[in-house]
């Protein structure tokens, strides 16, 4: 079922939601889902409304303006956007193959709204199961002591393809500031730890030092700051003396693409407001 | 905060949140919290509002006047309630503590929105940890070859003690199916085993037999039929091959207070909407 | 790194754990995992050890002879294996694609000891999916009016690749009787419910309709008994009223790839001991 | 039944296993629960029996000098208790009673073996229902200005009481050195956070800021190091944006109490072994 999906932050005040579901009353709109939220901290108002395309006298285009000068009013922040118009997720990927394999198949077998005009690596191992899907896999090698030229190639890959939203599955690479900037809060990444414990390299070598009993996986936005963007998504799974790293490795692996995958699809969905390094998720 | 819960069920249409979101704003109501779900298999829709009490102009009676004509326009089934008019409680427990001791703690800490206005029990072992946090322990002891006169007894106290809920914190007598119909949805059981799984008697007992990995707990309203009323809330705890019976029982205790308590609250907080058998849980 | 598994189940006495230790002592073994279970109410004992292959004198063959004499003596039922023969598992699907292609991918990545000689199916939509991998992909159509003749071409593609160890991975058919007395126990199941819970077709419509807070998946031995059998592994995943069927389905595909691919690695393994329908899981 | 629990730490090598059960079979020892662990990275070997007390035929000073030259040895480090011996665990709160509450009830409904000496508070909050429970309650005030006397006294109280075990139940002050170092792994911590996340004060408060969707509690042993301990068990509880501080304060509440009842067990069970500031836990 086509919908279109309004989401709004404002400085929270008596009246948005009545103005907001009266608009839609008006226009005979049919809410299929409804989520509000009132952070009493910042005093800021979240609001996500799905509402039937079919049920609506207008396109994306005629919504906005007919909806601006309401947003005008109440200082939203704001979009709306059209299931039925695919975001273009552009993957990149190291040589683990894990979380790439997992959003592929997701892809591949309907379960992911979204289209996927290529894959990025570093690498040349992933190739084949990547064409397989019928994705093209982009080769940008980084050299170590110039990385610079290998990060304008992929900039220019994401813009080329048109991409609203890029996944770091296990790239591996820091992404220089500039890029962080030009793409924010439409680069996702996935860390293989429970943040903020165990920023930054081999978290599960860190984890087994330190002796924790759960192990986690992050998903969030990329900043300019290492593993401090926006959290969308964590979970974690059990382990114990038996564990090593190896094993952690291993076990983690199945968090880190369950978690990616759950916080990709909240993306996808317009589910994900950012505020103050913080997300509401109206999963 | 004192607030008030507007709590709505009616069948799906256009405008239902329009009008409701008006009709607060007419009067200036401060939402806190907002919750709708429309279940598109039943055609039904569902509702919940908390508004801050202090930012209308009336009490809950004129409320519920003004809000009237709304209610049969969409043949709604509502009720609005007051969070500084906290529910009377009536916990009946027999001879375990646990449930009846982690809910008495939790009332006792102020975490529990509730009067307790008295505990009735088929056996006299918990009147001092009751009457220790100042609840008076009515001891109704049950003839298992004649129970009715017991059960008159319990219905009394019940009405007595003008209890809007009555929770079975492991009693372990299975009431009479009247009343069952007298409180319907005001009886909160909770049963030690994952529903459907292991209905009735001995449930560990049974989960051990089958060797389940996983035991769990279920707190759901009482209805006639045995074990099989609309459930509130559930969880699960892992278990081995190295857990005995009594190891079951002892790792169940704590699923069943977490669950108990949990569906508890969401009862008190009036977030539970019944249809069809099943809840709508607005946690 | 090569180690020789010795399983071993016998009845309870004293003295076991020092015959099996001092006779694993006396050849220098390097135990790298020992695990034992005394079960009280069967009266059985369970035991695994795992021992460097490299510290013993001996193949397999001259274990098997040397510890024959003790395994009579205390009436064991036993057996010993190498972990580098890598158990040989046929795969079985049907037009669903989670469970295989997340078996192939952990096949595919090294995460999953075993070799994989054929995938068999009643359909032909995975074929491509499953050559990529170079596995023989076995298109065996079930003729609803007369299985028999299907069933009997499985059981030959079965043994003449000769297999250990079958998986239904959403196989979707159930299989004859004389096929589970002829793989007794070598035939694994993924079934889309937390068992014993909504045994048979269409389980997440029956938990929609009880209004279950949680779904889950058991992987379990095939037995004739439908979803009855030895239960190896179960796993659960919360839900809620706005979870419609479909949801369900897609929020129990993560449950039944992950109970599923865990439970055939504890089989893989030889961390499965079998008694009275329930399994000792040495995990 | 009553049970020796012999627990050992020593370099690993081949016949340690053949050594001790050995030793256990001369003497008839009726092995109830069995446990081993190789640490492939220390080289070090962990091991717990658990031995029917009326198999052998000594008592615990006898086996200590029967066991004493294999512990030689195999340069161990072991401990053999008597589980009808309980521990006398010294319970230390604050004004927070949720985690004293708990194990004053788990104590007193028999779930938790141990005999609790005293209570020990800076605050006089919690008197009355620690001493319904029959234990002593010592309020000892602690001075801003000058904590070196009321930690002397606590040092006192604990000696004097004869202490195995001291348990920090939300105690909120920081123990000096000297008191961590007298009492080295004797002293149970329960930490409000998912360690090493959010060390030291206000947890919740830093959580809230970070965004995590998940929050935890930590029980470890106290060293004199803040926070840094071998962690013993851990514990976490989804969260989303709709919980502000007091829900997590509320949520973490029951995660503190489950994650330190269990730790707590383990200990007093003798399941936990502590090596380079890490646990192996025999669960």
């Amino acid at each position: 079922m086509r919908t279109f999906r309004l989401v709004i932050a404002c400085p929270d005040r008596v009246g948005i939601v009545a103005k907001v579901s009266n608009f839609l009353a008006t226009y005979n709109g049919w809410i299929t889902e409804a989520s509000h939220h009132s952070d009493t901290q910042s005093g800021w108002f979240f609001m996500r409304h799905e509402i039937r395309a079919d049920s609506l006298p207008f396109d994306l285009e005629e919504f906005r303006r007919a909806f601006a000068p309401i947003a005008r009013e109440f200082s939203m922040k704001w979009r709306v956007s059209d299931s039925s118009e695919l975001k273009r997720v552009v993957l990149m990927a190291s040589r683990e193959s894990h979380c790439l394999a997992d959003l592929l198949h997701r892809w591949h077998s309907g379960e992911l709204p979204c289209e996927i005009p290529c894959v990025i690596s570093n690498h040349d191992e992933l190739r084949s199961m990547v064409e397989w899907h019928g994705i093209p896999y982009c080769h940008v090698p980084v050299d170590p002591q110039d990385k610079e030229p290998a990060f304008a190639e992929v900039s220019r890959l994401i813009r080329e393809h048109a991409a609203d939203t890029v996944v770091l599955a296990r790239y591996m690479q820091i992404l220089p500031p500039q890029l962080c900037r030009e793409f924010a809060m439409q680069v996702i990444n996935i860390h293989h730890s429970f943040l903020p414990s165990f920023v930054g390299a081999r978290p599960y070598h860190q984890a087994s030092l330190r002796g924790v009993k759960l192990i986690g996986a992050t998903c969030h936005y990329v900043t300019e700051e290492l593993d401090a963007g926006p959290i969308i998504e964590q979970d974690v799974v059990r382990i114990s003396h038996r564990d090593s790293v190896e094993d952690m490795v291993r076990l983690g692996k199945d968090v880190e693409k369950m978690v990616l995958s759950r916080g990709l699809r909240y993306h996808l969905e317009d589910r994900v407001l950012v505020h103050d390094n913080r997300t509401v998720v109206f999963a």
